[in-house]
């Protein structure tokens, strides 16, 4: 089958290029001597998730509890759960323990330590560090930190605290490498100065995690860390394109869309990608000028960018392109297909059930199922 | 079951609502003398779909080729598929029909009419008029109207023109019903009028369709109107309460979510809904101070807004509300349940498998399932 041959809107994964992105930060993080541990919150995908770990085995990062049973099922049972856990989750997580998951869960607060202390399950707890971002974490320095610690393990026997965690994600404030590098830096002295004080205070941290696409990407030290934790990077796109993580040749992930009405007058061209079909994030709205990509760039079925081609605005299943250049607008004739580069990955992605695979060309070559809801 | 035993997040549906607004909207119609076509799209629910229709039978508008096989799976096989129809669609079209779907298809496009003929199938075709939103549809006076439909019937005994069908989406851009009822008036016209050069040009035109939740609601008159597609007035939303459609009470749609990190030095409260729980929708940031609900409006387990209590910012499971209210903070201890009133029901509704039912109280009586996806 090939990729014209496919019902739109579909949602297509160059893998490719995910080969090589995911290649690229293995290597980088070999290089810092530290563990790579890809959150799978963007591709929810078995077969990303491995090619994303090199030899297919090790950990992973995940962002839900419906992630977390479907890796399990799937055989990568070592696994953290990146989201400040509630109470209400502790029973599922004791749950998927029972059943074989090695998972680590994360708290920036007394009261839920209190909860897992009192759950009484032998919950591995990181405690999480904020950065910078102040959107959920404790400071490394404050009183909160050795307290959560108290408050975990106040039952021998039951709960330990294994490490700490921090995501700068304020990274996605940065407009270049150097900006992202300055971060990064601010992200590990964070982390590192947290363990610190927990080891100071009998706590053994052996987990000290950080990451972020734009940090983990263009860290020049991770003295003192021993994982990172970097997402959207396995697709990338044009939000991280736009800051300096990645080349638009790197975007793996692209929406399949057919040219469904088009009016010369208007200078509008109608696709069935609307805003079920690519997201409305609006991220590249931080950009000025031609970065800033609408709702999605578009490419022809080969995947290379049609100049200035942008997303101008979406309706819950229609996305409308401008198009002024005469000849480019009769390229476009109704039934034409092109392809979406979406602004953000992770939320794109999340509208579909499957990826459809090509490999470089628009031979549809794989199937692969994506792992939505909570 | 509870609402406070759902995992977090979930989806929420208040029956008692639904059935207010959708006898409303019957009431309303019927009061015209036109046909009520609910647009699924919305709920994408086929017990939505029957209360909205009142004696569980009739017709439906939909937005998608899994929409017209769910619906028709479950009964309801009376579709207008109110999306221009791409030529790659209609072998899907056809096989719907032969399976007994009795289903319109749309198109704005003299290529479509022709390729709609040629294919040899008897479709059922209604024209698009764009009546002022100038995002699909040919004008009513244009040359194009008659010529899509000489396209259409260029073989005998194949496709027909069934009507003209018009969606005033700019009546998103009124505030109140005054500017809606104005809107209404143009799109009536341009339907009436395009109707009537078909017929004057020989064809039946029998349909002649209208439809958004603002203009149905607010319409002075639908004379020579034959039906109606309004779609989020099942569910109503933020954005509709805040152009006049319906009043808070009436929103019938909520996500259950969880608070999971607090920081009364920040004024935070984290809940564990976020980008893709509650999308990224934020249609509110059209409106000035506090109808701007952010991403969302936080409410009590009773489904009583919070006062002042909006989402400030979403993180793709993340979801960040702000509170300054010292007693506010108390209540909204880590491990609390809200419900959050969504921007834009369509969207926020399209992330998830299931609705969870209440009929006013806390216990969850039903759990009906949506059709996601294309």
């Amino acid at each position: 089958m090939e990729l014209a041959d496919l019902p739109t809107p579909s949602l297509v994964v160059d893998k490719g290029r995910v080969a090589v992105n995911t290649a690229a930060m293995r290597t980088r993080l070999a290089g810092h001597g530290v563990n790579l541990r890809p959150h799978a919150k963007t591709a929810k995908s078995v077969e990303v998730a491995r090619l994303a770990l090199g030899d297919g085995t090790g950990g992973l990062t995940i962002s839900t509890l419906a992630e977390a049973n479907y890796f399990l099922a799937h055989g990568l049972s070592d696994m953290t759960y990146a989201v400040c856990i509630s109470p209400g989750k502790l029973d599922a997580i004791a749950d998927l323990m029972r059943r074989g998951a090695d998972i680590k869960i994360i708290t920036d607060s007394v009261d839920v330590g209190n909860a897992i202390a009192r759950h009484g399950a032998p919950f591995q707890v990181l405690i999480e560090i904020d950065c910078g971002e102040h959107r959920t974490g404790v400071a490394a320095d404050s009183a909160e930190l050795t307290a959560i610690a108290d408050a975990v393990t106040a039952m021998t026997g039951g709960a330990e605290i294994k490490g700490v965690l921090t995501h700068a994600g304020h990274s996605y404030l940065s407009r270049n490498g150097e900006e992202a590098a300055e971060i990064a830096e601010v992200e590990r002295l964070a982390a590192v100065a947290a363990a610190a004080r927990l080891r100071d205070a009998g706590c053994e941290t052996p987990i000290i995690s950080v990451g972020s696409t734009p940090t983990a990407t263009h860290a020049r030290s991770m003295q003192g860390v021993t994982e990172a934790r970097p997402g959207v990077y396995v697709f990338q796109d044009l939000f991280q394109a736009g800051i300096g993580s990645c080349g638009l040749d790197d975007l793996a992930l692209s929406v399949l869309a057919s040219v469904i009405s088009r009016h010369p007058e208007r200078g509008t061209v109608m696709i069935d990608a609307g805003g079920l079909a690519l997201s409305k994030d609006r991220s590249t709205g931080a950009f000025d000028g031609e970065d800033d990509c609408g709702f999605g760039m578009i490419c022809d079925m080969s995947g290379t960018p049609m100049a200035g081609l942008r997303i101008a605005g979406v309706h819950q299943e229609h996305g409308e392109i401008k198009v002024t250049d005469r000849a480019v607008f009769e390229q476009l004739s109704v039934g034409a297909k092109v392809r979406v580069l979406p602004n953000h990955a992770c939320m794109t992605a999340a509208a579909y059930g499957v990826y459809h695979i090509v490999e470089g060309g628009v031979e549809v070559t794989e199937t692969w199922e994506r792992c939505n809801g909570w």
